[in-house]
């Protein structure tokens, strides 16, 4: 494979800590229905499954906002949950609902009997996407590779699909933690995997998501979050492929997530962006953390907070502008232009 | 009306940092679907609307755990949003959906013509239930009475009910803050009221549930929710009735809580106790945390757990021990048995 240097460095000076000339930015589900060209390709393939399994499309999709506006990074269109699917979980899909799957993990036999997938071969599709967007790229901007957190791709897993109150893994948790660890354990080794084929295709970055580390007690997140994500953080460590890692509603917990060896760490919008950076210093970037409801407002109150945003993060070097949570199909496309603007221009 | 002294003053000598024989404990939403004789009661009479305004059934909902376990406290049987009902905003309720307004609550004029209910004329029913509850309690434990936070039941009437993103009131907040400002302003000047009210009719402590603060950005959570709450304490400080503040998600604010001059803070389960403690130390009582999903797992478990939580808190004076939220209907009666007596015995 050809390797193009990267014209735009921004996001990686950031997440070193070094100066940058414009604070970069990218932002959280940057490729998705907001866009109109992206509701046309998903209305041409309809499933959302087959996008991401088809490297042409998946390659399309993560380059239109790419296309459309002065981003500093673009992030490979996927999903947390390829590994589970890839581990013959039977994940579906139905009309606008949320992810589910046909065989829910949810005693020891069914987690021991889960495979290790082999990223090159039933992962290969996000490989090839990935090695086709690098090309596609000539360099222009940095590619973010990601993998969900293992506790929050077992809550899917082990819940049957997105859940309100994660009574099934919670007691599974509190009643027999030895099953809830190896399958931890499984993910974790797996997401390893994943993320150092994703490294050896091209990605720059890499990104862990943990979506639902926020609904556990501190204790409980320590040890069955935290403890995984410093697990595949550590497995990395010898790539020298800088890291982020964002637990929504992770707020009270920065100094411990800060610690787990990552370049940055990404905060929801609850998180008072000046505190954050007092509470850690210098030791990690902070990524975030605009509250995404706020594109729904007028331009101008857009700008001002985006400026409030980067005043509260202060005049130091590492910080990743993004928003606290995924953009939503109902934020108006030429907002996310003037967020952009307003970031790149400190209006 | 006869006033009954207290027998069991555990939790107001917990509130007042006091030290008791044994920790205080009560459960939010004691009252509840997992009781099976709370669900013969709804089975009767059908709506949720009706039980809480028909004082006899609201009183003998009120008083189920109480016969049923060894709580040190009651809880008036009622619901956030009797206000905004009592506005006339159209509540109400589809089967095991949540709660919904005919009439959402979206612009100027529509705050503007919000009526400030007479709680002793519109909102009788509460308060004749709460005279009730007193009479048949007999001094046996004390009664909380309760209400909403301005913010979290402008959620409910600018979003029409539940909502996932909370868009229509996080645009309000952000493109008309004068708008929403007012709205707040009319709740709390109503809440006021209406827990004098509460407090007249006899109940011995006031909480006040800030259920969606915590999908603030800091800043807005200050503004928004914290200015108000503070508002209405400043209007009870007079009654001398202690305080219990409640923001689900509000870790990262306890001291801002603290501050307000509230008794109590109540917290959710994921923030640590111990660490809470640290950082407020004895200038309020602290009131939780346990997470409500330890009562699926086993008997040993919940043991464990409670002995942890109190341990957390450590041996002063101030704690009055609570779940981090509410019970839920699928858990079993004989577990909180089990909870409580383990907080009492400290097994």
């Amino acid at each position: 494979m050809q390797k193009h240097p990267l014209k735009n460095d921004r996001l990686l000076r950031a997440l070193k800590r070094e100066p940058v000339d414009k604070t970069p930015v990218w932002l959280m589900r940057q490729a998705g229905r907001y866009l109109p060209e992206y509701r046309a390709i998903r209305q041409k393939i309809g499933s959302f499954l087959t996008m991401c399994k088809t490297p042409e499309i998946a390659c399309e999709i993560t380059l239109q906002p790419i296309n459309r506006f002065d981003l500093d990074a673009s992030i490979i269109y996927s999903d947390i949950l390829t590994i589970p699917d890839a581990m013959g979980c039977g994940l579906f899909f139905e009309d606008n609902e949320g992810p589910r799957f046909k065989f829910p993990t949810q005693d020891l036999n069914s987690i021991k009997a889960l495979p290790i997938p082999d990223p090159n071969v039933e992962l290969r599709y996000v490989m090839d996407a990935i090695r086709l967007v690098k090309h596609e790229l000539h360099g222009k901007v940095p590619l973010i590779g990601f993998a969900g957190s293992p506790w929050t791709i077992a809550c899917y897993m082990v819940e049957g699909g997105a859940s309100k109150n994660f009574n099934i893994i919670k007691k599974m948790l509190y009643d027999t933690p030895e099953t809830m660890h190896l399958l931890l354990q499984k993910l974790s080794d797996s997401i390893s995997i994943y993320l150092k084929a994703q490294i050896e295709a091209g990605v720059d970055v890499i990104m862990l998501f943990d979506t639902w580390g926020g609904i556990l007690s501190t204790e409980a997140y320590e040890h069955f979050s935290l403890h995984y994500l410093r697990t595949i953080l550590d497995s990395l460590a010898s790539t020298n492929i800088p890291t982020i890692v964002f637990t929504k509603g992770g707020g009270q917990w920065l100094e411990m997530i800060a610690d787990t060896g990552c370049d940055a760490v990404g905060l929801d919008w609850t998180t008072d962006l000046k505190i954050a950076r007092e509470r850690v210093g210098n030791q990690v970037a902070l990524q975030g953390n605009l509250d995404p409801s706020i594109l729904l407002a007028s331009p101008e109150v857009i700008q001002r907070e985006v400026k409030k945003t980067l005043t509260d993060f202060g005049n130091h070097p590492g910080h990743i502008f993004n928003l606290g949570h995924g953009l939503t199909p109902n934020i108006p496309h030429e907002h996310v232009a003037v967020l952009i603007d307003a970031v790149h221009e400190r209006i």
